[in-house]
């Protein structure tokens, strides 16, 4: 989220030699091997466990899981007190790390929640600990352990860094991996509490009465194992099965921070670096965009009200369908309509983009269309179930449109976002000028080869590299140029500049209030039972349980993604 | 396989501008999304037809399969008609492209094969007319259309090469997806001829007695539709069984090739075109290799025809298993040696990696380890598998080796392939001094952020870029120090470089037996039933199914990459 993204590309004293860039390849390759062979052996356990669930159980998975962990635990003590003793153990901050501090900001609330999940799994581990085995305490424990060393690792070294050392590369690689297989482990446990849950809720319809509450995730253990009629052990139940999903994404979100930070390992920047101005948020000159945004939480946080009394009741109604799906049906076109609109602009605009390569940013649009795939892939699931089944009936219509629009959704949203992403440094100029700051900082027009580099940064630092001089001349010429021309063009800018930032603000709200929904465990694509029936139990468990994750991430990242839009609008 | 990749990269009279950047980026994200939205949507038909055969039969994906085909058909078809009346439609063929002449050769095999296979379907629907639709009929045609136009595509256009419109990358984007979808659909409709075919087995073995024959792929209309004891409809069958692997590696390597085809629009090169050199494969100099391979290819042809006759078999006994996966455990460790030597060679010539940018070499590296994730992981499946049934069976331990041994083979081999893929240029410099054109050839020391170029293609050409008079006669001087200390060390090079061409000759032998091995049916993985019975059938029957082609195809893109270092080495 910085102003100027290229300062600090100055040309350094030391271009990366191809020494270097041989030592960096050959560090990618040894721990992307690593990586996969573990993710390979605990998805082979994993798999196994749920497959054949008597030579391989649950305790088993835990056991490898945890002696990875605690690998990975060695590693980074090891590694921090390392850096801590080496004098010259420069770190630097990624410039470019855009959507990151947003990424920061969520692993610490997940990783908080993580942890007091894990809290409330050993506290009703040890009030029912005449039936359950040591490993659910151990093994939640070291889970605490390891949330904690992980968070403060990342956060300490700021998300995102430069180091010069190839070491932890391997080290890095080891905690992915594990925080994939945890994130599978999640998943596939995670269909077991649904399916407790979903078959619970069928045993209460059918006696009408109120059938004992039980616990979650211990399968067959619960006719044995059920909790004494305390508080206290409630309050442990209720608060795993709301912090569940917290944990989920959780796994995710730190395999993309600390893959972002495995990509960065061995990328050089100089050592003239530019203290950093943070970026400022400000709210001034939107009108529109947060009102029209705040209306659609408001009611959306009513529906999803509404939805979850309903469906958790014995004799949940079509009504609550149609009622939350019809909600979708106004938003999404209007949050398309948005983009569209946004994209237009940009193409107005007649910008250059920056194509400069930009690691950070590329791993942005990865994430980005990466986990919009989960979404997308549910929805033309959804389509064609629905149109095989009978598309002429009501809530089977709705859901149609639904499934339709979210993909329009998804799709639009994106392209208005990787558009803006790879604007941001263009206008991030004109910020700085309309702030006051013209004639220090200028366009980075982009030649094919250059250094990434701005005028504005060098006369900052007061330096000139020796030898540059006939260079700089020239690119103060052309400053100058381009400067009169942004002048010019700037005033008819403005609205557009608006109307951009108004756009970006109403996304960012509905993604927050469509993120919150399905988080805190509105899933009417499982409820609602058709496309269940069609594919069958199993099948649909499996698409809805790798699809709901993703899209949940999605719309996390997307509130980053959109957050930069507005701030470099 | 050209002797100097890098020497018609002459820097050109024109640069890409960002605007062709932009234009590249806007076309790749766009094709990009119409090519998920219709593999999802095809995914979905085809697992609805999986999943609930009622609503959506075969007929309905192959209409649907048709229509995308015809799609194609018209874009290919308006594609050459308006490149072939552009006058100044200049392509140009990537001197980059490594083993992409190999996937060339690999192409028309397969896609001879995969248009006999459809040749075969019609023959045999025809003569079962009464109890088939007229689909049966139709989508084979289609099918045999298809293959035609794009082999004729592909190669007409010599794979590889750059083209200055964006105009077709949606064009191919369409076909890699209906490649990829009629893959999906080759791998599931495999499965329920093996099915049918192991169903088949266990009939014939409960009654010892000869159960008629029957056709494959058509699910429940086998009991109605029996083949007439013909020896055209007995000859359809058995080529359709014998001839059906080809087509599910067809459409693999058709979306590989068309990729990269994607990956290289509007990538820009000169109009300085060096005529291209075909690479010369002489076999001189080696000897221990090409013996050494022929043995493993001899006895491996041996052990795969003992394998085919004892399993197709109705009594197979345990026997055959222990010589098949023996012949694997003894060769097995022998490429995994030669590949660590190979690579030591590699890491003892201390010469600067080529970490140049070279988009198709990625794709090489990114294809070759992708692929070998299919074996990678399916051998992790089995060692839990039979480490948590009974690791100390005589067969078990022997699966359990050969698991063991097979990722280490796969890993060792990558890791060769590629080190040498990245030094091939540096080599081929030494190559042309050793075959006497010593002075004329240099290496080409690579200064970042220099244009790829080599003084020798300059002199051959007797063309100098204005303004360069300075860096040539810089250049002349490095070079004449460079070729001084090449000389000096070629004649210690030597050995290294001929043991490197008796490995990587072994390898490509080795690599072909294990692949001629699955592709003609030998599936031990499936039918020792160990592993089938841990997982259970269907989840065992996916991993296999994901698996098999991957590892075939892994194989064949190996001796590519094979070919492509001992050419070099």
């Amino acid at each position: 989220m910085e102003k100027l993204p290229g300062s600090e590309y100055l040309p350094g004293p030391i271009p990366p030699t191809p020494l270097d860039r041989q030592a960096q390849k050959a560090g990618q390759l040894f721990s992307g091997l690593l990586a996969m062979n573990v993710v390979f052996l605990g998805s082979a356990f994993i798999s196994s466990m749920i497959f054949n669930q008597v030579a391989i159980t649950l305790a088993d998975v835990w056991i490898l899981l945890s002696i990875l962990k605690v690998l990975c635990l060695f590693w980074i003590i090891y590694y921090l007190l390392g850096t801590s003793q080496q004098p010259h153990a420069v770190l630097y901050r990624d410039s470019h790390a855009g959507a990151i501090w947003i990424r920061g900001k969520f692993l610490l609330l997940f990783g908080s929640c993580s942890i007091l999940l894990n809290v409330f799994q050993i506290g009703y581990s040890t009030i029912l600990i005449h039936c359950k085995s040591r490993v659910e305490i151990v093994f939640p424990s070291i889970g605490i352990l390891f949330i904690c060393t992980q968070v403060l690792h990342v956060t300490l070294l700021e998300a995102c860094l430069f180091s010069l050392s190839h070491s932890w590369e391997c080290g890095l690689m080891l905690t992915i991996a594990t925080n994939l297989l945890l994130w599978l482990l999640a998943v596939t446990n995670d269909t077991l509490h649904m399916e407790i849950e979903a078959q619970l809720r069928e045993v209460e319809r059918r006696f009408a009465g109120k059938a004992p509450s039980q616990p979650p995730h211990w399968g067959n253990e619960t006719a044995l194992c059920t909790c004494p009629n305390t508080t206290i052990c409630k309050v442990f139940q209720k608060g795993y099965i709301l912090l569940y999903p917290f944990n989920t994404e959780y796994c995710l979100v730190c395999c993309s921070v600390l893959y972002v930070m495995w990509k960065n390992v061995g990328r050089r920047i100089s050592h003239h670096h530019v203290p950093h101005t943070k970026p400022k948020f400000k709210l001034q000159g939107v009108v529109f965009g947060p009102l029209l945004g705040a209306v659609a939480v408001i009611i959306g946080a009513c529906v999803f009200m509404m939805y979850q009394i309903q469906a958790t009741s014995l004799e949940p109604t079509r009504q609550v369908f149609v009622i939350y799906y019809s909600y979708y049906i106004v938003l999404l076109p209007l949050m398309s309509v948005g983009a569209v609109i946004g994209t237009i602009i940009h193409a107005l605009e007649k910008k250059e983009l920056d194509t400069m390569k930009n690691p950070t940013r590329s791993l942005d649009v990865i994430l980005l269309m990466g986990a919009a795939l989960g979404q997308i892939g549910m929805s033309y699931f959804s389509i064609v179930a629905l149109v095989a089944t009978d598309p002429r009936d009501l809530l089977n219509s709705l859901i149609l449109s639904y499934s339709v629009l979210l993909i329009f959704q998804n799709i639009t949203q994106n392209v208005f976002v990787i558009d803006g992403l790879h604007r941001r440094r263009v206008a991030a100029a004109a910020e700085g000028k309309h702030t006051g700051q013209a004639g220090q900082l200028t366009v980075a027009v982009e030649l094919p080869g250059e250094q990434e580099t701005t005028p504005s940064s060098k006369q900052e630092n007061g330096q000139t590299p020796p030898g540059k001089e006939e260079d700089t001349k020239e690119e103060q010429n052309r400053e100058a140029y381009t400067s009169l021309s942004y002048i010019h063009t700037y005033s008819h800018l403005s609205w557009r500049r608006r109307v951009l930032r108004e756009i970006s603000f109403f996304l960012v709200l509905c993604n927050i209030i469509l993120w919150v929904m399905p988080t805190f465990g509105a899933h009417p694509v499982f409820e609602n039972g058709i496309e269940r029936s069609f594919y069958g139990y199993s099948t649909w468990f499996v698409i809805v349980n790798f699809g709901l994750p993703l899209g949940v991430f999605y719309r996390m990242h997307s509130v980053g993604g959109l957050l930069e839009v507005y701030v470099t609008a």
